[in-house]
């Protein structure tokens, strides 16, 4: 079973929490033990986890990817302008997985999942398997 | 099942197209639903998704991932000169999961899975498991 | 199952060798064909692969990440001041999946899997699943 999330994002680059939305999927297919795949099928876009308590982090993450692949490189020659949205998606990577015991997701105390926008704002699209 | 695959590099640094092959390996496993983990078993290599419409991307993400972690770091210990490719494999992962549905790979509309050479021009190798 | 091993660092930045450990679970798994999953339940902590012959590597990477991701930026806003750890788990990754063939890991030759340590020294967690 494949479920399909569907996420809305707001600025250019943004973190958003979708630990809920796959917490959900999990439960729904009734599986108790094996793992979670969640894949974004965007090439401006990926997924990774983090921490939740303290939204600076979020920022901070963006903050520092913003400086290292920074949008207005002159050596830049994809002319859709969006380079660095690839260049980070490339860096964080496409899914994560997630183990999954009396049907909950194996998440650290401080760890939430997040769809890691690089080229909003947008309607993107996440994929979630369970095995 | 594992699918070996055969990737021959022809640059320093470049990016080489799988999706052909590692579909081809889906295809011959008879699973129509399940998850593809492609696995590059090499310490200066990995491998991405990324867009496949512009080639202009795989340059700049190339070019890119250069200037970060640049070839002559003064301060590089290891004597084989290479670490530079050893860097960018851990930045860019050396798997990827991707969820097959009736049979097919469940990439993006753009996305294409890239063999990500950081220290060719090289013979190297791609496991492909189904399950 | 799941097996849980415990990782002390004792390092700010460390790369700690956890290739015996995880093979040790996949052994006691009885597991002969699969997939292992090594997942790392922090957040300013993640799980890389890469060379085991000279240690200088290792090192390589971690100054190399410490000088791109520097641990005192002036924009960084979370008062905690680990920002960077949290920067590099993400840039890193918190898992790795690794194909298992006659109950072995199938890493290539010079590969290991590392326990990236981002703000030690502390006592860490690993989990590991196996499908």
């Amino acid at each position: 079973m494949i479920k399909e999330l569907s996420v809305k994002t707001h600025s250019h680059s943004e973190l958003v929490n979708i630990t809920g939305l796959v917490q959900e999927a999990v439960s729904e297919s009734k599986v108790t033990e094996g793992v979670c795949i969640v894949f974004v099928p965007h090439t401006t876009a990926g997924v990774t986890i983090n921490e939740n308590a303290d939204p600076d982090v979020k920022s901070d993450i963006l903050m520092k990817l913003d400086k290292l692949v920074d949008w207005n490189d002159r050596d830049y020659r994809h002319d859709e302008g969006n380079s660095a949205g690839h260049i980070k998606a490339t860096m964080t990577g496409f899914s994560q997985s997630v183990i999954i015991q009396n049907g909950q997701l194996q998440l650290g105390t401080w760890q939430h999942i997040y769809f890691a926008e690089f080229d909003g704002p947008r309607s993107r699209r996440v994929k979630v398997k369970i095995i």
